[in-house]
């Protein structure tokens, strides 16, 4: 679990489940982030696997900002879920790694680790699952050109 | 699940499973509560959540600050879930439904539904679990004091 | 300063500076606005104004969300300011105390002081500024039917 | 106004006013900080500047976290204030300009520039002004050690 990013790559690429490949992005606890029993407050994992959706699809080359606006198309959350294992604190750098768990037309699962940075221990884990709307809130299929994006047609051909 | 309030509190009073009477706690959203999309961010529902949580508490008669300050006992979170079925919007006033799922000595589940509180229409559903501990984030057994409060020994009197 | 609300307004009916009456509304402090220094997070003062301008406005019978949706003008702040006298804790019950300051066609002031409510001590007070706008942020001004709300001929007639 | 960093500093040495060198952090707007209107909401900006004064400090050599732990020297603010110019929106890479605008044994004041980073706008001005207390809330002056990264000499022999 606490394996390191190069090493968590490597695994990813060999397990037999067509997961998506695991993207890293680093942020420094705010002191907004914060409550008064010191630590960072529990909602606030979904600000960082929120961060964390949006840079793995910058990554894979889906900005998606123009995905809302050029493409009507909203990713809504429908679920979610975390598992808090280590309390994450003030100033710590932490890790936000995830993966697309599963996708299909309509609706797409990521999966997280929060891993504190430095010590390389992991504090959360979760998911959420999203379905792709309209900017009235109708839900349609992910427009073509996205899809490879989200590995589709891998996670589709599963058995 | 769009019941009344009084007619849900009927309701889990008949119900076999012996699970604890609801809560109602009513809070309008925030214009900072909203995001671009126009909709409450899906990390807020988890603070909506927490507010029924001590609004359960304090109608129980269990004053959470001094939980806290005098009992050196924090209700930590160990995982936490929501399922979003509507969105809710700026200005809305929110019905948050708590109740204790379970309650052992050392861990306690809140189950929440949130409504719109106009339409009485059904917004989200989640639960949160939590573990007792002291100040410095050690576990211990929720004091004695506070057990009739979670209905402690109906619930570990089942079978 | 520490005033009881009703003295208060007493008080502003009296004065001779054509200045609103003040509304008061309460609110209780969540555990997500504290820090790890145990007190509500300075920035989160600015979301208990606005919770006091809405409630303001909501009270002088203008329904915010309606201005927005059906006369297209937004309030849209340009300025901000707040002055932290003693720190407010969780749990804490605040009084919001809202006023306008000034307001001309195109221009809003609201002036706050937030109280802890039951030891009706001052723990801050402050202003924020506003232009209205149109959905797409060009200034306007204020639609004829919402001016009296906010006393714009009382205050425009000052020499 | 809208200087290029490397001017911006440049020019900050050069003027008579004792005033410290700029330090620039940059962040990328959350989706969580923008609201309905599209746009990051007002209260948020006050989040960027703690932002810019921790990473300030922390380039000058003072880790914040461990002031407050091994120093009980706590920077509690006593007045902020924001002049919003343009409307900063998801996504947007923001820069925040951070310097000591004043400093005294007890008394220190950060003033703020936010930039589109890209376009090198202008979005926001602000300042707090914050006094150095103890865990308790007492005031207390700054310890020795950290005085010269506050340049305290070099303000305080101003006539």
């Amino acid at each position: 679990m606490n394996r390191r990013p190069s090493a968590a790559r490597r695994a990813s690429a060999t397990i037999s489940v067509p997961m998506s490949e695991a993207f890293d992005t680093v942020v420094r606890v705010r002191y907004s982030e914060t409550d008064k029993m010191g630590i960072v407050y529990y909602a606030n994992y979904y600000i960082y696997f929120e961060i964390g959706r949006v840079e793995y699809m910058r990554q894979q080359g889906v900005d998606y900002r123009s995905m809302e606006i050029e493409d009507d198309s909203f990713i809504v959350v429908v679920e979610s879920h975390c598992r808090y294992l280590r309390p994450a604190r003030y100033d710590d750098p932490l890790r936000i790694r995830t993966r697309v768990k599963s996708a299909k037309r309509r609706v797409i699962t990521f999966g997280y680790e929060i891993f504190q940075d430095e010590k390389d221990e992991l504090l959360a884990t979760g998911e959420t699952t999203h379905v792709i709307c309209d900017s009235r809130g109708r839900p349609k299929a992910l427009p073509e050109k996205y899809r490879r994006y989200f590995k589709l047609e891998t996670v589709e051909s599963r058995p």
